[in-house]
């Protein structure tokens, strides 16, 4: 088993009514659940599509509750879509991380422990929609077809999304350790 | 996506205070949380041996809701250990389903539905503990060992523990689609 350190270089929350775009905080405490006052807080949630096995609309479990990019791979991202930056807040990201370049690749069962004692438990890898394109082009208004582009470039270097295995605050600057389930041996 | 269907061969529920052995009902209605009145329900448990990275005793969630078994490994077990049979009773097993041999082997994220739109997700294979090793040994007491064996003869035919994602009943009997869960192209 192994463990890996990554720095916790920004905590950010969505709790602007209007969108998905998430801000700068100093810290914030993980319940169970998520955020509060962020927009995907809650042990549940309405199925989209993303879950095509449900009705979209149906109440089902939140397991999106935490979204964290890499910095690695935000700057891959800028950089296949031929732009200085991406910002984590434009992507809806929660955390950002620094330290683990192929964070998308994490594997689901990896635990991430933060200082306070915190835990989160990766359920996979998030998957681009087209909404933070646009977010991206209207940020970049002079650059043609970052919308269009942006699922594409963006294919695998997305981040993760996790669920609060044990409550507690995380903090920017924050060491975050990552115990990486391997497959072949594990982790319950 | 591959979709895979078994045949739920037995409900079962652990709701004697003294011992995790389950009894088989007709049916039973899974909630959020797992199954009213089982051992395993709830939204949070302690954390045990299997969660090394929490202080144990640690309020943690509850990934371990639903424990499922396949009837084939079930007989792979009893195979390696030589006696007629191993009951998913004896091993605390919810469900017991038929038609899907490598149950323990299947993918975290792969989706369980049933007929009345209930909707497990799967959390990763159980690992097999020193507990029912010794309900066996019990139930074939001229053979000597059993208690000793079982963990080894389990391994990888543990079976699954999942999580509730849409309530609904089970009933013995139900056809299940699994929907395996690719990781070159997950489902989120």
């Amino acid at each position: 088993m192994k463990i890996i350190e990554a720095k916790t270089e920004a905590v950010l929350i969505a709790d602007q009514p209007e969108t998905f775009v998430t801000r700068r905080i100093p810290e914030a405490y993980f319940e169970m659940g998520g955020i509060p006052g962020d927009r995907h807080f809650g042990i549940t949630r309405p199925a989209d599509s993303r879950q095509p096995m449900y009705p979209r609309g149906t109440k089902i479990f939140n397991r999106r509750q935490i979204t964290i990019l890499s910095a690695e791979e935000c700057e891959e991202i800028a950089d296949r879509l031929g732009i200085e930056e991406v910002l984590p807040e434009w992507l809806g990201a929660n955390l950002l991380l620094k330290g683990i370049p192929a964070l998308t690749s994490l594997t689901m069962g990896s635990r991430l422990l933060f200082p306070s004692g915190a835990g989160l438990i990766c359920q996979g890898e998030n998957l681009p929609c087209r909404l933070p394109g646009e977010v991206i082009q209207k940020m970049n208004s002079h650059h043609p077809k970052l919308a269009a582009n942006f699922v594409k470039a963006a294919d695998r270097r997305r981040g993760i999304v996790c669920l609060v295995e044990r409550p507690g605050i995380v903090r920017q600057g924050d060491t975050v350790r990552i115990w990486v389930n391997d497959f072949a041996r594990p982790l319950q």
